[in-house]
Protein backbone atom coordinates (compact mmCIF):
# COMPACT_ATOMS: atom_id res chain seq x y z
CA UNK A 1 0.00 0.00 0.00
CA UNK A 2 1.20 3.33 -0.51
CA UNK A 3 0.73 6.23 2.01
CA UNK A 4 -2.28 7.70 0.71
CA UNK A 5 -4.07 4.23 1.48
CA UNK A 6 -4.08 5.52 5.28
CA UNK A 7 -4.60 8.77 6.70
CA UNK A 8 -3.90 10.10 10.08
CA UNK A 9 -5.85 11.86 12.29
CA UNK A 10 -6.97 13.24 16.41
CA UNK A 11 -9.07 11.14 17.97
CA UNK A 12 -10.67 11.23 21.72
CA UNK A 13 -10.19 7.78 22.99
CA UNK A 14 -12.63 6.79 25.55
CA UNK A 15 -10.51 3.74 27.64
CA UNK A 16 -10.98 2.83 31.44
CA UNK A 17 -13.56 5.40 31.88
CA UNK A 18 -11.19 8.33 30.45
CA UNK A 19 -11.35 10.19 27.49
CA UNK A 20 -7.96 11.10 26.30
CA UNK A 21 -6.45 12.82 22.99
CA UNK A 22 -4.89 10.39 20.72
CA UNK A 23 -3.27 10.00 16.89
CA UNK A 24 -5.36 7.02 15.05
CA UNK A 25 -4.88 5.65 11.74
CA UNK A 26 -7.77 5.65 9.28
CA UNK A 27 -8.02 3.56 6.49
CA UNK A 28 -8.57 6.19 3.42
CA UNK A 29 -11.74 6.45 0.57
CA UNK A 30 -11.50 8.39 -1.92
CA UNK A 31 -13.84 8.34 -5.13
CA UNK A 32 -12.25 6.67 -8.37
CA UNK A 33 -14.12 7.89 -11.58
CA UNK A 34 -13.08 5.19 -13.88
CA UNK A 35 -13.37 5.70 -18.03
CA UNK A 36 -13.06 3.71 -20.99
CA UNK A 37 -12.60 5.18 -24.32
CA UNK A 38 -13.54 8.55 -22.97
CA UNK A 39 -17.19 7.14 -21.78
CA UNK A 40 -17.48 7.60 -17.13
CA UNK A 41 -18.44 3.69 -16.59
CA UNK A 42 -18.39 4.48 -12.87
CA UNK A 43 -17.11 6.04 -9.60
CA UNK A 44 -16.34 4.11 -7.42
CA UNK A 45 -15.52 5.17 -3.75
CA UNK A 46 -12.46 3.15 -2.76
CA UNK A 47 -8.92 3.01 -0.84
CA UNK A 48 -6.44 4.79 -3.13
CA UNK A 49 -3.15 1.98 -4.27
CA UNK A 50 -3.30 0.04 -6.66
CA UNK A 51 -5.89 1.95 -8.74
CA UNK A 52 -4.98 0.58 -12.91
CA UNK A 53 -5.46 -3.05 -11.41
CA UNK A 54 -9.05 -2.03 -9.73
CA UNK A 55 -10.06 -0.24 -12.84
CA UNK A 56 -9.07 -2.87 -15.36
CA UNK A 57 -10.29 -5.76 -12.67
CA UNK A 58 -13.91 -3.97 -13.02
CA UNK A 59 -14.14 -3.62 -16.16
CA UNK A 60 -12.86 -7.27 -15.92
CA UNK A 61 -15.25 -8.30 -13.90
CA UNK A 62 -18.54 -6.31 -15.06
CA UNK A 63 -17.84 -7.59 -18.92
CA UNK A 64 -17.16 -3.99 -20.17
CA UNK A 65 -13.83 -5.58 -21.86
CA UNK A 66 -12.99 -9.48 -21.95
CA UNK A 67 -9.33 -9.45 -21.51
CA UNK A 68 -6.60 -7.57 -20.66
CA UNK A 69 -5.15 -7.82 -24.62
CA UNK A 70 -8.02 -5.28 -25.32
CA UNK A 71 -6.85 -2.61 -23.38
CA UNK A 72 -4.30 -0.31 -24.88
CA UNK A 73 -3.02 1.84 -21.92
CA UNK A 74 -4.33 2.66 -18.54
CA UNK A 75 -3.36 5.80 -17.13
CA UNK A 76 -4.51 8.90 -14.70
CA UNK A 77 -6.25 11.44 -16.35
CA UNK A 78 -5.24 14.98 -15.96
CA UNK A 79 -7.71 17.43 -17.37
CA UNK A 80 -7.23 21.39 -18.08
CA UNK A 81 -6.90 22.29 -14.69
CA UNK A 82 -3.86 20.63 -14.57
CA UNK A 83 -2.04 17.96 -12.48
CA UNK A 84 -5.40 15.46 -11.10
CA UNK A 85 -5.79 14.29 -8.10
CA UNK A 86 -5.39 10.94 -9.65
CA UNK A 87 -8.80 9.86 -8.54
CA UNK A 88 -9.90 9.57 -12.56
CA UNK A 89 -8.43 6.49 -14.39
CA UNK A 90 -8.97 6.22 -18.07
CA UNK A 91 -8.45 2.83 -20.12
CA UNK A 92 -7.92 3.51 -23.48
CA UNK A 93 -8.77 0.33 -25.80
CA UNK A 94 -7.46 -1.10 -28.71
CA UNK A 95 -8.42 -0.33 -31.59
CA UNK A 96 -11.93 -1.91 -33.15
CA UNK A 97 -12.62 -2.56 -29.29
CA UNK A 98 -15.80 -0.74 -27.85
CA UNK A 99 -17.90 -0.19 -24.60
CA UNK A 100 -21.11 -1.82 -24.60
CA UNK A 101 -23.62 0.91 -24.79
CA UNK A 102 -25.63 -0.49 -22.05
CA UNK A 103 -22.53 0.04 -20.21
CA UNK A 104 -21.91 3.43 -21.26
CA UNK A 105 -25.26 4.31 -19.87
CA UNK A 106 -25.03 2.54 -16.75
CA UNK A 107 -23.36 5.76 -14.58
CA UNK A 108 -23.60 9.59 -14.60
CA UNK A 109 -20.74 11.18 -16.54
CA UNK A 110 -18.70 13.69 -14.93
CA UNK A 111 -17.38 16.60 -17.02
CA UNK A 112 -14.13 17.46 -15.15
CA UNK A 113 -11.36 15.45 -14.09
CA UNK A 114 -11.39 16.96 -10.54
CA UNK A 115 -12.88 14.13 -8.86
CA UNK A 116 -12.02 14.16 -5.13
CA UNK A 117 -13.41 13.88 -1.74
CA UNK A 118 -13.29 17.11 -1.07
CA UNK A 119 -15.83 17.42 -4.45
CA UNK A 120 -17.57 14.51 -3.03
CA UNK A 121 -18.01 16.06 0.65
CA UNK A 122 -19.21 19.89 -1.60
CA UNK A 123 -22.08 18.22 -3.28
CA UNK A 124 -23.34 16.44 -0.12
CA UNK A 125 -22.90 19.58 1.50
CA UNK A 126 -25.09 21.41 -1.35
CA UNK A 127 -27.68 19.00 -0.55
CA UNK A 128 -27.62 19.20 3.30
CA UNK A 129 -27.22 21.69 6.19
CA UNK A 130 -24.80 21.35 8.82
CA UNK A 131 -25.98 20.03 12.07
CA UNK A 132 -23.99 21.69 14.62
CA UNK A 133 -26.72 24.19 16.00
CA UNK A 134 -29.35 20.87 16.66
CA UNK A 135 -28.76 20.74 20.39
CA UNK A 136 -28.96 17.06 20.51
CA UNK A 137 -26.36 15.90 23.52
CA UNK A 138 -26.19 12.00 24.00
CA UNK A 139 -24.54 10.68 27.38
CA UNK A 140 -21.68 7.75 27.15
CA UNK A 141 -23.27 5.69 29.05
CA UNK A 142 -26.28 5.68 26.98
CA UNK A 143 -23.97 5.76 23.90
CA UNK A 144 -22.28 2.43 25.52
CA UNK A 145 -25.58 0.41 25.97
CA UNK A 146 -26.54 0.68 22.41
CA UNK A 147 -24.23 -2.28 20.84
CA UNK A 148 -25.70 -4.90 23.24
CA UNK A 149 -29.22 -3.80 22.70
CA UNK A 150 -28.82 -3.84 18.60
CA UNK A 151 -27.45 -7.12 19.35
CA UNK A 152 -30.04 -8.44 21.07
CA UNK A 153 -32.78 -7.06 18.44
CA UNK A 154 -30.97 -8.84 15.98
CA UNK A 155 -29.84 -12.05 17.57
CA UNK A 156 -33.72 -13.00 16.93
CA UNK A 157 -33.84 -11.95 13.64
CA UNK A 158 -30.21 -12.53 12.71
CA UNK A 159 -29.80 -16.68 12.16
CA UNK A 160 -27.39 -16.48 8.91
CA UNK A 161 -23.94 -14.21 10.42
CA UNK A 162 -24.74 -12.86 7.19
CA UNK A 163 -26.80 -9.51 7.62
CA UNK A 164 -25.63 -6.01 8.62
CA UNK A 165 -27.65 -4.15 10.89
CA UNK A 166 -28.74 -0.57 11.13
CA UNK A 167 -30.60 1.10 14.60
CA UNK A 168 -32.31 4.69 14.99
CA UNK A 169 -32.06 5.32 18.95
CA UNK A 170 -33.79 8.00 20.36
CA UNK A 171 -31.41 9.96 23.05
CA UNK A 172 -32.23 8.36 25.80
CA UNK A 173 -31.29 4.81 24.49
CA UNK A 174 -34.51 3.68 23.18
CA UNK A 175 -34.36 1.40 19.94
CA UNK A 176 -37.27 2.96 17.45
CA UNK A 177 -36.25 0.95 14.15
CA UNK A 178 -33.52 -1.69 13.35
CA UNK A 179 -33.22 -3.10 9.70
CA UNK A 180 -30.72 -5.70 8.51
CA UNK A 181 -29.86 -6.85 5.53
CA UNK A 182 -26.86 -7.96 3.13
CA UNK A 183 -26.01 -4.60 1.81
CA UNK A 184 -24.90 -1.82 4.73
CA UNK A 185 -26.26 1.01 2.80
CA UNK A 186 -29.47 -1.21 2.15
CA UNK A 187 -29.78 -1.43 5.99
CA UNK A 188 -29.21 2.40 6.52
CA UNK A 189 -31.59 3.16 3.78
CA UNK A 190 -34.39 1.06 5.27
CA UNK A 191 -33.78 2.55 8.61
CA UNK A 192 -34.26 6.00 6.61
CA UNK A 193 -37.13 5.26 4.64
CA UNK A 194 -39.16 3.89 8.00
CA UNK A 195 -38.84 7.31 9.20
CA UNK A 196 -39.78 9.28 6.49
CA UNK A 197 -42.85 6.92 6.17
CA UNK A 198 -43.13 8.48 10.20
CA UNK A 199 -42.58 11.66 9.21
CA UNK A 200 -39.96 11.85 11.20
CA UNK A 201 -37.48 13.69 9.04
CA UNK A 202 -35.24 15.41 9.64
CA UNK A 203 -33.72 13.17 12.58
CA UNK A 204 -32.49 15.80 15.26
CA UNK A 205 -32.85 14.11 18.05
CA UNK A 206 -31.63 10.41 17.51
CA UNK A 207 -28.46 8.40 17.20
CA UNK A 208 -27.83 5.98 14.13
CA UNK A 209 -25.82 3.02 15.10
CA UNK A 210 -24.11 0.45 12.87
CA UNK A 211 -23.08 -3.05 13.30
CA UNK A 212 -20.04 -2.52 10.76
CA UNK A 213 -18.00 0.04 9.42
CA UNK A 214 -18.64 3.78 8.13
CA UNK A 215 -17.40 4.65 5.20
CA UNK A 216 -18.51 8.04 3.26
CA UNK A 217 -21.74 6.65 1.92
CA UNK A 218 -23.26 5.87 5.72
CA UNK A 219 -21.74 9.31 6.72
CA UNK A 220 -23.88 11.08 3.48
CA UNK A 221 -27.00 8.99 4.19
CA UNK A 222 -27.26 10.33 8.02
CA UNK A 223 -26.49 13.52 6.93
CA UNK A 224 -28.83 14.22 4.47
CA UNK A 225 -31.38 12.66 6.94
CA UNK A 226 -30.20 15.09 9.50
CA UNK A 227 -29.55 12.43 12.05
CA UNK A 228 -26.72 14.12 14.86
CA UNK A 229 -25.23 11.29 16.10
CA UNK A 230 -23.77 8.65 13.77
CA UNK A 231 -22.18 5.38 15.69
CA UNK A 232 -20.28 2.51 14.62
CA UNK A 233 -18.95 -0.72 16.06
CA UNK A 234 -15.78 -0.79 13.85
CA UNK A 235 -13.73 1.83 11.99
CA UNK A 236 -14.82 4.66 9.99
CA UNK A 237 -13.39 5.70 6.63
CA UNK A 238 -11.18 9.01 6.36
CA UNK A 239 -13.99 10.42 4.19
CA UNK A 240 -16.71 9.63 6.33
CA UNK A 241 -14.45 11.54 9.73
CA UNK A 242 -14.15 14.34 6.85
CA UNK A 243 -17.71 14.55 6.23
CA UNK A 244 -18.54 14.52 9.72
CA UNK A 245 -15.98 17.40 10.68
CA UNK A 246 -17.35 19.25 8.18
CA UNK A 247 -21.16 19.10 8.41
CA UNK A 248 -20.60 19.35 12.35
CA UNK A 249 -21.69 15.22 12.91
CA UNK A 250 -20.69 13.46 15.91
CA UNK A 251 -18.84 10.51 14.55
CA UNK A 252 -17.57 7.70 17.09
CA UNK A 253 -15.97 4.33 16.13
CA UNK A 254 -15.09 1.01 17.56
CA UNK A 255 -17.78 1.33 20.29
CA UNK A 256 -17.17 -1.96 21.89
CA UNK A 257 -18.00 -2.46 25.95
CA UNK A 258 -17.37 0.82 27.95
CA UNK A 259 -14.66 1.91 24.81
CA UNK A 260 -15.42 3.85 22.17
CA UNK A 261 -13.21 6.43 19.61
CA UNK A 262 -14.33 9.61 19.28
CA UNK A 263 -13.72 11.16 15.11
CA UNK A 264 -15.64 14.57 15.29
CA UNK A 265 -18.56 16.21 17.40
CA UNK A 266 -17.56 15.29 20.92
CA UNK A 267 -19.29 18.45 22.20
CA UNK A 268 -22.41 16.16 21.89
CA UNK A 269 -21.02 13.21 24.24
CA UNK A 270 -22.11 14.14 27.97
CA UNK A 271 -19.80 12.25 30.53
CA UNK A 272 -16.53 12.09 28.45
CA UNK B 1 -37.94 -9.84 8.65
CA UNK B 2 -40.71 -11.92 6.59
CA UNK B 3 -39.93 -15.20 5.47
CA UNK B 4 -38.15 -14.30 2.76
CA UNK B 5 -34.80 -12.78 4.19
CA UNK B 6 -33.61 -16.39 5.07
CA UNK B 7 -32.97 -19.42 2.93
CA UNK B 8 -32.24 -22.23 4.08
CA UNK B 9 -29.77 -24.63 2.38
CA UNK B 10 -27.97 -28.14 3.21
CA UNK B 11 -24.27 -28.06 3.49
CA UNK B 12 -21.53 -29.70 4.62
CA UNK B 13 -19.43 -28.39 8.01
CA UNK B 14 -16.15 -29.34 8.88
CA UNK B 15 -16.16 -29.52 12.87
CA UNK B 16 -13.53 -31.79 14.84
CA UNK B 17 -11.90 -33.00 12.03
CA UNK B 18 -15.25 -34.20 10.43
CA UNK B 19 -17.41 -33.24 7.78
CA UNK B 20 -21.12 -33.88 8.15
CA UNK B 21 -24.19 -32.62 6.26
CA UNK B 22 -26.23 -30.02 7.96
CA UNK B 23 -28.79 -27.92 7.15
CA UNK B 24 -27.96 -23.84 7.17
CA UNK B 25 -29.91 -20.74 6.94
CA UNK B 26 -27.96 -18.05 4.26
CA UNK B 27 -28.79 -14.08 4.53
CA UNK B 28 -31.53 -13.95 1.73
CA UNK B 29 -30.39 -11.64 -1.21
CA UNK B 30 -32.41 -10.79 -4.36
CA UNK B 31 -32.03 -7.87 -6.79
CA UNK B 32 -34.12 -4.72 -6.19
CA UNK B 33 -34.79 -2.61 -9.21
CA UNK B 34 -36.37 0.95 -7.67
CA UNK B 35 -38.20 3.38 -10.41
CA UNK B 36 -39.27 6.82 -9.75
CA UNK B 37 -42.03 8.09 -12.07
CA UNK B 38 -41.20 4.84 -14.60
CA UNK B 39 -37.68 5.67 -14.49
CA UNK B 40 -35.29 3.18 -13.43
CA UNK B 41 -32.85 4.83 -11.10
CA UNK B 42 -31.29 2.13 -9.13
CA UNK B 43 -30.67 -1.89 -9.33
CA UNK B 44 -29.47 -3.08 -5.65
CA UNK B 45 -28.39 -6.38 -4.22
CA UNK B 46 -31.17 -6.45 -1.28
CA UNK B 47 -32.07 -9.00 1.72
CA UNK B 48 -35.71 -8.99 0.72
CA UNK B 49 -38.09 -7.18 3.51
CA UNK B 50 -38.82 -3.05 4.03
CA UNK B 51 -38.77 -3.17 0.37
CA UNK B 52 -40.84 0.26 -0.12
CA UNK B 53 -38.36 1.75 2.95
CA UNK B 54 -35.49 0.85 0.98
CA UNK B 55 -37.05 2.32 -2.17
CA UNK B 56 -37.98 6.01 -0.26
CA UNK B 57 -34.71 5.78 1.78
CA UNK B 58 -32.83 5.19 -1.01
CA UNK B 59 -34.65 8.16 -3.35
CA UNK B 60 -33.88 10.39 0.09
CA UNK B 61 -30.05 9.53 0.86
CA UNK B 62 -29.52 9.88 -2.76
CA UNK B 63 -31.98 13.39 -3.25
CA UNK B 64 -33.90 12.24 -6.25
CA UNK B 65 -36.64 12.84 -3.43
CA UNK B 66 -36.36 15.92 -0.98
CA UNK B 67 -39.52 14.58 1.32
CA UNK B 68 -42.02 11.76 1.46
CA UNK B 69 -43.83 14.57 0.68
CA UNK B 70 -43.43 13.84 -3.00
CA UNK B 71 -44.49 10.89 -3.33
CA UNK B 72 -47.65 9.73 -3.83
CA UNK B 73 -48.05 5.68 -3.83
CA UNK B 74 -45.01 3.21 -3.61
CA UNK B 75 -46.09 -0.14 -5.08
CA UNK B 76 -44.59 -3.50 -6.52
CA UNK B 77 -44.61 -3.45 -10.23
CA UNK B 78 -46.16 -6.42 -11.61
CA UNK B 79 -45.42 -6.58 -15.76
CA UNK B 80 -47.13 -7.58 -18.37
CA UNK B 81 -46.17 -11.05 -17.75
CA UNK B 82 -48.08 -11.10 -14.71
CA UNK B 83 -47.67 -11.30 -11.07
CA UNK B 84 -43.98 -10.05 -10.06
CA UNK B 85 -41.96 -11.80 -7.95
CA UNK B 86 -41.49 -8.40 -6.09
CA UNK B 87 -37.95 -7.24 -6.82
CA UNK B 88 -38.73 -4.40 -8.57
CA UNK B 89 -40.53 -0.91 -6.51
CA UNK B 90 -41.92 1.77 -8.61
CA UNK B 91 -42.37 5.30 -6.67
CA UNK B 92 -45.17 7.65 -8.46
CA UNK B 93 -44.53 11.13 -7.78
CA UNK B 94 -46.92 13.73 -6.86
CA UNK B 95 -47.62 16.15 -10.11
CA UNK B 96 -45.11 18.73 -10.19
CA UNK B 97 -42.21 16.46 -8.67
CA UNK B 98 -39.75 15.65 -10.87
CA UNK B 99 -36.40 13.18 -10.96
CA UNK B 100 -33.10 15.27 -11.79
CA UNK B 101 -31.87 14.48 -15.11
CA UNK B 102 -28.52 13.42 -13.36
CA UNK B 103 -30.37 10.89 -11.38
CA UNK B 104 -32.14 9.52 -14.86
CA UNK B 105 -29.10 8.91 -16.44
CA UNK B 106 -27.20 7.03 -13.79
CA UNK B 107 -28.47 3.64 -14.16
CA UNK B 108 -29.29 1.14 -17.05
CA UNK B 109 -32.61 0.53 -17.44
CA UNK B 110 -34.53 -3.01 -17.99
CA UNK B 111 -37.29 -3.70 -19.99
CA UNK B 112 -38.71 -5.90 -18.06
CA UNK B 113 -40.17 -6.49 -14.54
CA UNK B 114 -38.83 -9.78 -14.42
CA UNK B 115 -35.87 -9.23 -12.42
CA UNK B 116 -35.14 -11.62 -10.08
CA UNK B 117 -31.96 -13.46 -8.66
CA UNK B 118 -32.52 -16.51 -11.18
CA UNK B 119 -32.42 -13.62 -13.96
CA UNK B 120 -29.11 -11.96 -12.56
CA UNK B 121 -27.79 -15.31 -12.66
CA UNK B 122 -28.45 -16.08 -15.78
CA UNK B 123 -27.10 -13.03 -17.30
CA UNK B 124 -23.80 -13.82 -15.42
CA UNK B 125 -23.98 -17.48 -16.85
CA UNK B 126 -23.76 -15.97 -20.24
CA UNK B 127 -21.33 -13.85 -19.48
CA UNK B 128 -18.80 -17.12 -17.74
CA UNK B 129 -18.54 -20.58 -18.48
CA UNK B 130 -19.39 -23.44 -15.82
CA UNK B 131 -15.85 -23.93 -13.81
CA UNK B 132 -16.89 -27.75 -13.74
CA UNK B 133 -14.15 -29.28 -15.60
CA UNK B 134 -11.18 -27.24 -14.65
CA UNK B 135 -9.68 -30.44 -12.34
CA UNK B 136 -8.82 -27.92 -9.41
CA UNK B 137 -8.64 -29.79 -6.29
CA UNK B 138 -7.64 -28.50 -2.71
CA UNK B 139 -6.70 -30.27 0.65
CA UNK B 140 -8.89 -29.25 3.63
CA UNK B 141 -5.22 -28.59 5.21
CA UNK B 142 -4.03 -26.14 3.28
CA UNK B 143 -7.61 -23.80 2.94
CA UNK B 144 -7.92 -23.96 6.43
CA UNK B 145 -4.31 -22.30 6.72
CA UNK B 146 -5.42 -19.84 4.19
CA UNK B 147 -6.78 -17.45 7.00
CA UNK B 148 -3.92 -17.20 8.69
CA UNK B 149 -1.80 -16.32 5.99
CA UNK B 150 -4.04 -13.35 4.90
CA UNK B 151 -4.08 -12.33 8.20
CA UNK B 152 -0.26 -12.09 8.98
CA UNK B 153 0.01 -10.09 5.60
CA UNK B 154 -3.37 -8.02 6.02
CA UNK B 155 -0.98 -7.33 9.46
CA UNK B 156 1.59 -5.40 7.89
CA UNK B 157 -0.81 -3.17 5.78
CA UNK B 158 -3.71 -2.41 7.91
CA UNK B 159 -3.23 -0.48 10.76
CA UNK B 160 -6.79 0.95 10.79
CA UNK B 161 -8.82 -2.50 11.34
CA UNK B 162 -11.25 -0.42 8.67
CA UNK B 163 -9.87 -2.70 5.51
CA UNK B 164 -11.61 -5.85 3.47
CA UNK B 165 -8.91 -8.25 2.46
CA UNK B 166 -8.75 -10.46 -1.02
CA UNK B 167 -6.27 -12.78 -1.64
CA UNK B 168 -5.17 -15.10 -4.30
CA UNK B 169 -3.44 -18.08 -3.55
CA UNK B 170 -2.31 -20.78 -5.76
CA UNK B 171 -3.58 -24.77 -4.55
CA UNK B 172 -0.75 -25.38 -2.17
CA UNK B 173 -1.61 -22.35 -0.35
CA UNK B 174 0.83 -19.72 -2.00
CA UNK B 175 -0.55 -16.56 -1.52
CA UNK B 176 0.13 -14.93 -4.86
CA UNK B 177 -1.45 -11.20 -4.48
CA UNK B 178 -3.29 -9.67 -1.48
CA UNK B 179 -4.75 -6.35 -1.98
CA UNK B 180 -7.13 -4.02 0.88
CA UNK B 181 -9.70 -1.55 0.20
CA UNK B 182 -13.00 -0.05 2.14
CA UNK B 183 -15.22 -1.55 -0.72
CA UNK B 184 -14.75 -5.40 -0.46
CA UNK B 185 -15.79 -5.87 -4.27
CA UNK B 186 -12.82 -3.19 -4.91
CA UNK B 187 -10.20 -4.97 -3.24
CA UNK B 188 -11.47 -8.54 -5.23
CA UNK B 189 -11.22 -6.27 -8.40
CA UNK B 190 -7.76 -5.25 -7.65
CA UNK B 191 -6.78 -8.84 -7.38
CA UNK B 192 -8.69 -9.73 -10.47
CA UNK B 193 -6.95 -6.50 -12.29
CA UNK B 194 -3.36 -7.67 -10.68
CA UNK B 195 -3.93 -11.29 -12.45
CA UNK B 196 -5.17 -9.77 -15.81
CA UNK B 197 -2.01 -7.28 -15.68
CA UNK B 198 -0.04 -10.41 -15.51
CA UNK B 199 -2.22 -12.16 -18.31
CA UNK B 200 -3.13 -14.93 -15.26
CA UNK B 201 -6.63 -15.16 -16.34
CA UNK B 202 -8.59 -16.98 -16.98
CA UNK B 203 -7.75 -18.18 -13.21
CA UNK B 204 -8.23 -21.83 -12.90
CA UNK B 205 -5.56 -23.19 -10.72
CA UNK B 206 -6.90 -20.56 -7.79
CA UNK B 207 -8.68 -20.18 -4.89
CA UNK B 208 -10.05 -16.08 -3.46
CA UNK B 209 -10.18 -15.58 -0.09
CA UNK B 210 -12.28 -12.99 1.39
CA UNK B 211 -11.77 -11.26 4.96
CA UNK B 212 -15.53 -10.93 5.12
CA UNK B 213 -18.87 -12.33 3.92
CA UNK B 214 -19.16 -13.39 0.14
CA UNK B 215 -22.27 -11.60 -1.83
CA UNK B 216 -23.39 -12.20 -4.94
CA UNK B 217 -21.16 -9.69 -6.76
CA UNK B 218 -18.00 -10.95 -5.50
CA UNK B 219 -18.89 -14.96 -6.25
CA UNK B 220 -19.49 -13.19 -9.77
CA UNK B 221 -16.31 -11.57 -10.28
CA UNK B 222 -14.64 -14.61 -9.58
CA UNK B 223 -16.89 -16.65 -11.66
CA UNK B 224 -15.82 -14.19 -14.83
CA UNK B 225 -12.44 -14.43 -13.83
CA UNK B 226 -12.57 -17.93 -13.65
CA UNK B 227 -11.78 -18.91 -9.79
CA UNK B 228 -13.20 -22.26 -9.22
CA UNK B 229 -13.00 -22.14 -5.29
CA UNK B 230 -14.08 -18.79 -3.68
CA UNK B 231 -13.68 -18.86 0.24
CA UNK B 232 -14.53 -16.43 2.68
CA UNK B 233 -14.20 -15.99 6.29
CA UNK B 234 -17.70 -14.68 7.58
CA UNK B 235 -20.95 -15.80 5.82
CA UNK B 236 -21.97 -16.59 2.26
CA UNK B 237 -25.68 -14.97 0.98
CA UNK B 238 -28.14 -17.14 -0.82
CA UNK B 239 -27.60 -15.48 -4.53
CA UNK B 240 -24.07 -16.21 -3.87
CA UNK B 241 -24.70 -19.91 -3.01
CA UNK B 242 -27.27 -20.43 -5.63
CA UNK B 243 -24.31 -18.50 -8.29
CA UNK B 244 -21.98 -21.05 -7.23
CA UNK B 245 -24.15 -23.94 -7.16
CA UNK B 246 -25.17 -23.20 -10.88
CA UNK B 247 -21.94 -22.66 -12.32
CA UNK B 248 -20.18 -25.57 -10.32
CA UNK B 249 -17.82 -23.07 -8.24
CA UNK B 250 -16.74 -24.45 -4.73
CA UNK B 251 -17.76 -21.69 -1.78
CA UNK B 252 -16.87 -22.40 1.55
CA UNK B 253 -17.46 -20.23 4.36
CA UNK B 254 -16.76 -19.46 7.34
CA UNK B 255 -13.22 -20.50 7.45
CA UNK B 256 -12.18 -20.25 11.05
CA UNK B 257 -9.60 -22.27 12.79
CA UNK B 258 -10.06 -25.71 11.55
CA UNK B 259 -13.73 -25.39 11.04
CA UNK B 260 -15.48 -24.29 7.82
CA UNK B 261 -18.42 -24.96 5.95
CA UNK B 262 -18.98 -25.81 2.40
CA UNK B 263 -22.01 -24.53 0.50
CA UNK B 264 -21.22 -25.79 -3.12
CA UNK B 265 -18.82 -27.68 -5.07
CA UNK B 266 -17.32 -30.20 -1.90
CA UNK B 267 -15.79 -32.30 -4.52
CA UNK B 268 -12.56 -30.16 -4.62
CA UNK B 269 -11.61 -30.37 -1.56
CA UNK B 270 -9.47 -33.09 -0.30
CA UNK B 271 -9.52 -34.09 3.42
CA UNK B 272 -13.09 -33.86 4.15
Amino acid sequence: MNGRSVQRRRILALRDGTARPRSDELAAEEPLEIRVGGDAVAVTMRTPGHDFELALGFCLSEGIVTGAEQVESIRYCTGPQGAGDYNVVELALRSGATVPEAQRRRTYTTSSCGLCGTASIDAVRKQAPAVDGDGARLAVATLVGMPATLRAAQRAFDRTGGLHAAGLFTLDGTLRCLREDVGRHNAVDKVIGWAATDRLLPLRGYTLLVSGRVAFEIAQKALLAGIPIVAAVSAPSSLAVDLADESGMTLVGFLRGSELNVYAGAQRLDGL
